[in-house]
């Protein structure tokens, strides 16, 4: 089973992870198991050099777990092109309520934009192009929309528009 | 799948880290798709404190990812006790070749002990107990056994026995 996904779009420097930080703490105090995906464009580092669990991913471990009483994490390698999203998320958080990414703006996926006027008057998702995919928008400043506009900082309203769109 | 599971043991402070990187640089080397397993009974620490990711692991996900197009990071809140190994191997490994996994000295998996004499004249796998699942040595000095011993650096001919072992 593969749990529904929303994913927090911005233009660069608006505050998405701030946001996806008061979403995931607000669904977890609603009793949800939480997701969170990022992308990274380039070659992140994860680990802390010269520990032996880096060693063994550095050694060429196309899979490197560690596991704890507490979390097991894992880097892996693609084996080939990097899969796309909505396999990831098959593979990884089949044991999840909800899934929140960042970014992935091209994607389909439902999606809610942080918006800060200082940052920019236009919006990502209505913008130059109209993006039918958004379900809402958390902003600093008044807006007219289609669509539901949120406080930034109302996380509480937002995860009720999640949980009424998406887990009930 | 479950990929075959091979664990090297060790007292600590013995090398199985390094022996670890060598078996893992040989077995790419022959075009295995190597997984490491590494086991921390304490609250280990991955990701770099402020990053993103960091964030929203800190925040509360249960899972958090890093997606990129070279590879994929995790780490997963247990969601109740630790699970069994081979639950954790069959969950995220069942793509690869096999699986060498540092320590679980205490599981039935196959095993090889790295020793060295300076660090302790005994065996832990044929030193009180007489453990069945061992089934090579890799040490710095001569041992008589009833189980074949390779030189602490023969990464080369402990593949060999992999290789013939569990990969064939």
């Amino acid at each position: 089973m593969t749990p529904p996904v929303v994913s927090i779009v911005a233009k660069s420097g608006t505050g998405k992870t701030t946001l996806l930080e008061k979403l995931i703490a607000e669904l977890k105090k609603r009793g949800y198991k939480v997701g969170a995906v990022k992308h990274d464009a380039h070659s992140f580092s994860i680990d802390h050099e010269g520990k032996d669990s880096w060693r063994l991913t550095e050694a060429g471990a196309d899979t490197m777990l560690i596991t704890s009483p507490e979390k097991v994490a894992m880097v892996k390698r693609n084996p080939g092109a990097e899969p796309v999203l909505m396999e990831t998320i098959a593979n990884f958080c089949g044991d999840l309520d909800i899934v929140l990414t960042e970014g992935f703006k091209r994607s389909s996926m439902p999606k809610i934009e942080v918006h800060r006027r200082e940052r920019s008057e236009k919006l990502l998702c209505r913008g130059d192009e109209y993006d039918p995919t958004l379900v809402a928008v958390a902003s600093d400043s008044p807006l007219t929309l289609d669509i539901p506009i949120y406080d930034i900082n109302d996380a509480g309203g937002l995860c009720d528009l999640i949980v009424e769109r998406f887990l009930s």
